[in-house]
């Protein structure tokens, strides 16, 4: 049976999918973790058109995942930084990149997200914060009621 | 500067949104990882047109990402079920999840994925493969040029 009462509204991936879930919003923040902070950049990166992207960054910035910025008084031009909010979102954008190198890349090398310090490639791992188990999609349980232990 | 060399063709990222860039896909496969399997079954939890359930699905299957198979013969009934590579998705569901609970909840409780043997809320942690560090947002570099260190 479907938990007919867990509709959109009370379900966090689609909650998350009302802010990001358009594929210039998704490519708006991969360009920012990139280093893409002006209108222009981002206009030529993405070629998508200027109304837009205009409409998508103000989103962004409404909410709070992008912060506008003066960089310049005159004539006054603004950027557009990262907050912590959407700083958040980078496990979304490195799971995302994961399943397009394993599954879409038709043998084409594509940018690839490494640590900083090493050049080692990243991995995400999904843990039980309570017992600490490595969880696999078999050991995914939902749970609707407010049951279930939180981390401790 | 830009890389313009790597444009959208060249991202996983952008890779990966053809496939699941829309919200309903994203959607259908969430429903899909809760058990969801009908065609009905998806249009009551979703409550999206038939004709763009129907295509969407259609696609999913085309993609690799779920199977129609038989479950009835009189009269012929098919449902969708996850195939490997839609089931690889699910660190993205995840994370979608994880920051919808932290950044969209409005304080109301939403379904959890929990670990089915102990209850315990589940973690995604990111992990350089090579040193096993973990990894923060501020310790990821994007390479372009196929350098770096892959994985030992």
């Amino acid at each position: 049976m479907l938990h007919r009462t867990y509709n959109d509204q009370n379900c966090s991936v689609a909650r998350a999918l009302e802010v990001v879930g358009e594929r210039w919003t998704i490519l708006i923040l991969r360009d920012a973790f990139r280093g893409v902070h002006r209108f222009d950049d981002f206009q030529r990166s993405l070629g998508v058109a200027r109304n837009v992207l205009q409409t998508r960054l103000l989103r962004l910035v409404d909410e709070g995942l992008l912060e506008r910025r003066r960089y310049q008084e005159h004539p006054p031009r603004h950027e557009y930084r990262l907050t912590p909010r959407g700083e958040d979102l980078w496990p979304v954008l490195l799971a995302l990149m994961e399943w397009g190198d394993r599954h879409r890349s038709a043998g084409e090398a594509a940018p690839r997200a490494v640590h900083r310090d090493c050049g080692g490639a990243l991995t995400q791992r999904c843990l039980c914060s309570a017992c600490d188990a490595q969880i696999e999609v078999g050991d995914v349980e939902l749970r609707y009621d407010g049951s279930g232990t939180r981390a401790a």
